[in-house]
């Protein structure tokens, strides 16, 4: 924490930047210190709202001339705390830089602001045929997402914000500023900069610009719902799917009790039982054709049928339900408060991974329905605790804890999209071993003052 | 360069450890002193070849107390140098440690070791019903396409070695063996260590194990070879064909030079004009609608009809002829060597790129064919120098330069997939800016007596 002297001291320049675009105002503070997860609030100091690179940079000079903390700030739809000022400082609210700065739809790329929010982003694209793809279901903001290397829904078919970022600008800690990639489709030029960047969690610069590539819109989008026997069945049939090549846009699996309260929330009639959703994109014939030979897998897994959505209002109605998962599973329990928690394991570990981990919610005193982008071997549980009840909390931990450690067992990853943020520092070791000592090393090249997102990501002295 | 006194120490510590398996035979030096093309011959002291990860570490430790530098050496395939040893020191030669250690099938995954060869591996996968996608076109060794992020002929489909690492193991300076990444398919879990150590060429540390993603062998494969009125013409397809977003396999372009060469070294009897070679993989009905959107998509751009090659045997031949591109060009003028070097631009720009590269070539008084994996905006230029003419040396160079700042005048960059050796150092800055500044930070962080082979990559003090 800064001295009040130097605090004061720091305001002082920041407001002479920024003028009204700094908040010291409780509320401001209030709203961003908290996150939408059970980790408990941690306000910052202060909150800056820049409106382009070159204030950012100056803030961040501000900030290293009196070893102020700066934690970078999207939509604060994080689930781990990520993004909370744990040694107080300087959130950075990325809201006001929100623009797309070009689109070019010949090279299905476009630069945009970190501020933009996806849905947003896709909005813009309308009209080009384009569309941005990752999908994390929450109406996160590009900056955010990148920084978290966020994946979802379509993951299975055009890859995370790894795959989908090609190039970025940053302002590293001190405020220099540093352009990565290019906007050729590859290179073997130098360290992958951008790569390292995604994920980095703002610990190692704020991101002020992302060249993001697009997709096509599918000429054909066909999706439906396919109700089976048992989780493993529906998961039997995942891993078959994908191990026969089938171009899957998105394969979602939802357990018996999130399908309850998807039913319950948004007024839906899928049966009780295992659901996969899934998604074909491609040509009329291509979609066609994917779409039968899943049919097929899946009756073999003893599917009983499918409930198609082929209209765009059908299709958007069934991914809100998808979408809405979270609040659907907290209002099973008024008055109750989430540990979500995610983990990605080998396709060929994912029956096992999830029918462990449902026999351990089972075995415990609290509900926690399981769902996921399966087709990645990623999954979710959303842990239901009473909100003032340290009982429920510890065994969620408990839970959670053990889900961690039994992808790791599986030869997987205690988080496949969620990331790390406070949640899971304390897995670091556990999965990285001596790589997590070399994350460290690179964060005090980059950052010798502990200056960017203090607290996250590599070991703490 | 070593004391001789150091030098010698070193040398007795490493015959403890290798016996046999140190060399310093001049022709064994004289082997890791060159490189396949035009770069001059720089001699190690010595060559060691260990046969598993501790001997490497044991290796690194060794090299650390003495402060020898370290290279790495897979199959010698490099066209810029990478692994010449410009600070003399120990060449460390992967070939013993050439071992498939584990194939999951149902994962698609394959755990090697760096100094197996693409060729052998996608041998020893051939009865899986699997194989490993990225092809440079020489039979390069995988450790040594992990290190220069090699690509190919079918990264426009499948990806580079960005997109197919998917973990590592690594010995970094001083002998710490870190592993990077997990089995599992996406990760939000800390600092992407993997894409850091792919194209980091050796400088961070030698890659020892390697666990890469696999993809089923097509069902279905139909490759053709298409003739085009003019470059223009041929690019312009290309362009119009990734925008539709059919999933070609391969589109590789040969001017008519590169088909003249071609069909005297192989000989084929390709029509003397701009030529793509296109490759699609998929279901029987999917490859055949492929073909028939190409085929439209080509004829609009005056292109002159199809030879197909369906059988395998006749695509061998045909994708034989593109890999013996280079010796087929560099027997086109007896006596001379070859300058390779490539670029790689966005799609939108690649006609122009290519169009100013060829009339630059054509202005000048060497020969130098163009070809490439235009569906990454990705080409090559081989310009064909009388071996001891400094002045058309000079020239090659001039217009190798040009190429590059041309690349990156079109937003893109100085090289898609040779990497950066000797050869394009000194165009790092001028691509990467402040970037590169941060490169040279991590480095020093992790190799801090600059012992991962010195010389590449980052700055020289």
């Amino acid at each position: 924490m800064l001295l009040p002297q130097t605090l004061s001291e720091s305001l002082t320049d920041l407001r002479a930047l920024l003028g009204e675009r700094l908040s010291t105002a409780p509320a401001v503070l209030m709203q961003h210190g908290q996150s939408e997860s059970h980790i408990r609030t941690r306000l910052p100091d202060a909150v800056a709202f820049p409106q382009d690179t070159a204030e950012v940079a100056r803030i961040a000079s501000i900030c290293a001339r009196h070893r102020m903390p700066i934690i970078g700030w999207g939509a604060g739809t994080s689930l781990e705390g990520h993004a909370l000022a744990v040694h107080g400082g300087l959130t950075v609210d990325f809201r006001l830089m929100h623009k797309v700065l070009a689109i070019y739809p010949e090279d299905m790329l476009a630069v945009v602001q970190p501020g933009i929010s996806r849905e947003r982003l896709n909005e813009d694209l309308r009209e080009t045929g384009l569309f941005f793809p990752v999908d994390p279901g929450a109406n996160a903001s590009l900056g955010g997402m990148a920084a978290t290397r966020a994946s979802g829904t379509t993951a299975v078919r055009y890859g995370t914000m790894r795959d989908n970022v090609l190039g970025l600008e940053v302002v590293l800690a001190g405020g220099r500023v540093i352009r990565t990639g290019s906007s050729a489709p590859k290179s073997a030029a130098g360290y992958d900069l951008t790569g390292l960047m995604v994920g980095s969690e703002g610990t190692l610069g704020l991101i002020t610009e992302l060249t993001l590539r697009l997709q096509g819109q599918p000429e054909a989008v066909s999706a439906a719902t396919c109700a089976f026997p048992s989780i493993a069945a529906a998961v039997d049939c995942v891993i078959a799917t994908i191990q026969t090549g089938l171009p899957m846009a998105r394969i979602e699996f939802l357990d018996q009790a999130t399908v309850a309260a998807c039913n319950d929330y948004s007024g839906t009639a899928l049966p009780l039982a295992p659901q996969l959703m899934v998604e074909f994109h491609g040509s009329p014939a291509g979609v066609q054709e994917q779409s039968e030979r899943f049919g097929a897998i899946a009756r073999e897994f003893g599917s009983k049928g499918f409930a198609w959505a082929r209209a765009q209002e059908d299709r958007s109605r069934l991914w809100r339900m998808r979408h809405q998962a979270y609040p659907a599973i907290l209002a099973t329990r008024p008055g109750a408060t989430a540990i979500v928690t995610d983990v990605c394991v080998p396709i060929s570990a994912l029956a096992q991974a999830v029918l462990e981990t449902q026999a351990d919610i089972a075995a415990s005193s609290i509900p926690g329905p399981i769902l996921g982008h399966v087709g990645d071997g990623n999954f979710h549980a959303i842990l239901l605790v009473a909100r003032e009840d340290p009982a429920e909390h510890a065994t969620a931990q408990r839970l959670a804890g053990r889900m961690a450690e039994r992808a790791l067992r599986l030869g997987g990853t205690v988080t496949g999209e969620h990331g790390i943020g406070l949640g899971k520092l304390h897995l670091m070791a556990a999965e990285h071993g001596a790589g997590w000592t070399v994350m460290g090393q690179i964060k005090r090249a980059l950052d010798p003052h502990n200056l960017m997102n203090p607290g996250k990501l590599v070991q703490q002295k």
